[in-house]
């Protein structure tokens, strides 16, 4: 068979194919940007020459620091395809933590939208590596001495590039672990990883995407690659939609069923918040399905896209360090005259089955799997193509087993039926009096209560039972909640009484991390105080 | 990123979660063969552990001479997972170009249906490096001396088999040509090809299989492993139908709806042996889509699929070298409001976009790309990581170019909306005054005139203007049809009169090839006799 390397160049050829597929960008402003396939494959080439002007050597990395959109996208196939590396900086970081983490890779170029010049402003006396900031725009009105003008720089290019040789194991992307524990590590994606994933993500068993969809990749194009969505759709030819800024209902409905979508996917917290407008508009009858991952979509949210709008929520699971797709929650096919609520238990509700290439190892702590039974819980251990085999600088080296898997840090559950669920994170189970017991299912009940908006569980310190739950509950606007009504509520949720936490506090919000999830590092903290 | 070989090994690895997923085999004599994945995994693994019993060596070549069914299943999987190579060999081969291939191959191991235990009767004494003969089945009755009975083999051994280490550029499988011009020539496989083929396989771009899915692969699984579909399907733990014996439309109808198929693929005459069938029958409203290669399918064709029974044909194109699927006809996104006749001419009529990872290119003489036009014709050449860059024993090196593609001796014609459509073979292409004609097209408006079956054009050699072309027309049962009333439909279907065929020739049936295509070397030589 031909020795054609697995790379990001041949996940940009189809746009050969595809010259009239259009792209659409909402930007912060509200104005919406439309071009074609083959305006983006011109203009990507136009990045890749415009780099090579610059001096920008191969195998250097450039750093985005910008919302989803056209632009973005540009940079997504300009930076690898021409051989460098695509370094995603997450925009909800801290002026220090962007400094470290754009050091820490040797950042040498920064694509940076209008929107995050401050912040970078604050940044770049602390990056010294740094050569040359590019402003994602018309000019560089605001922006510090010596930037560059985007499109300026692209006007002076030709379109093409020839094909350069690649190894399919080199660099193509680098993004940063959101580090809830410690500092942030890198994981460097291979030109082989990305192609892969993709590959993976147009699957039927991944995010299913194909030459007939139009997608809006809603997870952020810092975080994880948008969950490998823009590479998947420009290697079919799908539409791409992206909405830029900061999320909100009523524009992002807009977009979503102006632009007829079929394919989308984010975090619950944004289906969540989406879901009342959508109640108010027509039934989004082109949505075929959404993919949600980041934690687990309350089963109630997911029942509710199905009953009122007819839209399947697909769970899927993975971090950064698995690139980040590993398992989606798509029904069996022996599941089909199955009731709905078997359904959910058995498939929907899970965090998936493993796409295919992705082996799944459940294990207890002497290394042995255990039984997929629907009870036994152990550490998730992960292999794959897509699954990093380390961090960049050699860190984090006692994550990885003698056979080669990857130990998440999550606690999972296999069903009988082949799917698994993450009971938690390993540091955040709380083992009380000896029996373990999960914080995120915990947070799923008490946020199943009316009246509550949020709920975060943590483990504290108990001289009896060795440690307790804690639940911070943030009550809906308007309403009020006492903790004897939590512990209530959780015990006709089947919760025994010895699991019922002693203690719940009432707090105005659940403090998040940059990517949005729960900060139990916080919660902790403020116990502590 | 991990370094994980991409191999069959790990196209297998998910029966681990799809345990309960059923695998159904409608048997030669209409019995029903119901078992699960996890028997299927139990039972190919016993096959690994039977063929080292044997003393078969890890690189040996083990053949098979069977149908469809969960047995070649087993081999499929038992004898590349353990780093032997599968030779699935073409059951309507005759003797003689059965022990041709199988010396060229130096095959080691049988694996033959009772059904075919008289030809490979023929066959032996002409294959001395044959070791082993294995009957699946229960009993060795009727077979040459010395074999051993399939199942008789695999009670004897346990169930579970370690993960041996594989190069991914290893062989996995090998496959002829079926040798329209000259002698077949191996294809091989390695598990790198093959395990990306069946991912694409997956793809929503590809055959679009995901684990809700249930597959009837009716190419057959000794041709170009059955275009991919049992590895995809087991890949994503796809329920799996299979009909083995000889394609009759009643008992197939049964199983496809009996078994509420999804996604079912093989040649065009399928299709239309079935379409009589499917009418009298409940519309199959499980069928999502059928894939539809191996020869152009008629337009009439699709159009009844849809129009009748709610199902869309998708064209594919690939050849025994492209493993085989190399492109696939989904309609893009931008055509969902398109007149549906606008949507066969731009999409569904053409042979496809190519899957994510396959390059095309067409070519004139001098080598250079020709447009993508609608107009102008080329050589096809296709690149990717499944395709071949050379056959076994180093022949046919004439078909590879400088830069790495394959011509693959089809003519094709590339539309401004980046598909491509397949005129004719180079060799059958006619070359009339200097100006080409293509028999596919004539043979399409032909076969679309009522009371026509079927229809086959070649050239004849012409004094005046080279070559000219002649059509051989096999008339439906009872019809009568003229020479004029042919031209004269062939003039109203868009063809000039210096196109039209100066003979038409009525003859009872078009010689086939081993795998059902037009056997255009046998009307050549009917003509020049």
């Amino acid at each position: 068979m031909m020795d054609v390397p697995l790379s990001t160049w041949l996940l940009f050829t189809p746009t050969r194919h595809h010259l009239h597929s259009e792209i659409v960008s909402r930007l912060p402003t509200g104005e919406i940007h439309r071009y074609h396939y083959g305006d983006f494959a011109f203009r990507a080439q136009q990045l890749m020459n415009a780099l090579d002007t610059l001096g920008v050597e191969r195998g250097a990395h450039v750093a985005t620091l910008a919302w989803n959109d056209y632009r973005h996208l540009e940079a997504y196939f300009g930076v690898p395809c021409a051989g460098r590396v695509l370094h995603t900086l997450n925009v909800r970081l801290s002026a220090d933590e962007l400094a470290f983490v754009m050091n820490d890779a040797d950042d040498r170029v920064v694509l940076v939208d209008r929107d995050f010049l401050p912040l970078l402003e604050q940044v770049l006396p602390e990056v010294p590596g740094v050569q040359h900031v590019i402003v994602l725009g018309e000019s560089t009105d605001g922006a510090p001495e010596g930037a560059l003008a985007y499109e300026s720089l692209l006007t002076a290019e030709p379109g093409t590039y020839p094909q350069v040789p690649i190894d399919e194991r080199s660099p193509a992307g680098i993004c940063y672990t959101s580090g809830t524990t410690g500092r942030a590590k890198g994981v460097v994606y291979s030109h082989r990883s990305t192609f892969l994933h993709a590959l993976a993500g147009t699957s039927k068993a991944g995010l299913a995407i194909g030459p007939g969809d139009c997608v809006l990749p809603q997870v952020p194009m810092f975080h994880a690659n948008a969950w490998g969505m823009p590479y998947a759709s420009v290697a079919v030819g799908a539409k791409l939609v992206f909405f830029a800024g900061a999320f909100a209902p009523e524009p992002f409905a807009d977009l979503l069923l102006g632009e007829r979508v079929t394919v989308t996917g984010a975090v619950p917290t944004v289906w969540i918040g989406l879901a009342d407008t959508l109640a108010s508009r027509p039934r989004p009858e082109h949505l075929d399905h959404i993919v949600c991952g980041g934690s687990q979509p309350p089963r109630a949210l997911i029942e509710r896209y199905q009953r009122d709008f007819g839209v399947d929520i697909i769970q899927a699971w993975g971090m950064t360090e698995t690139s980040p797709l590993a398992s989606t929650a798509w029904p069996q096919e022996r599941m089909r005259d199955w009731d709905p609520a078997q359904v959910m238990t058995a498939a929907r509700g899970q965090a998936g089955l493993p796409l295919p290439g992705v082996e799944i190892s459940i294990r207890d702590e002497s290394g042995h799997e255990v039984p997929f039974d629907g009870e036994t819980m152990g550490a998730l251990h992960v292999r794959g193509p897509w699954v990093t085999d380390g961090y960049l600088h050699g860190h984090g080296a006692d994550s990885f087993t003698e056979d080669g898997f990857f130990n998440t840090g999550d606690v999972a559950i296999g069903s009988p039926d082949g799917y698994f669920v993450i009971a938690d994170r390993t540091k955040d189970l709380i083992k009380s009096g000896g029996e373990w017991i999960s914080s995120v299912d915990m947070e799923a009940a008490i946020m199943a209560m009316p009246g509550v908006q949020e709920a975060a569980v943590v483990a504290i310190p108990d001289e009896k039972w060795m440690e307790r739950p804690l639940a911070y509950v943030v009550p809906a606007a308007g309403e009020t909640i006492t903790a004897d009504a939590v512990r209530a509520h959780l015990g006709s949720s089947g919760f025994a009484s010895w699991q019922l936490p002693d203690r719940v506090e009432f707090i105005d919000e659940i403090p998040k991390t940059a990517v949005g999830k729960f900060d139990k590092k916080v919660l902790r903290a403020k116990f502590q105080s």
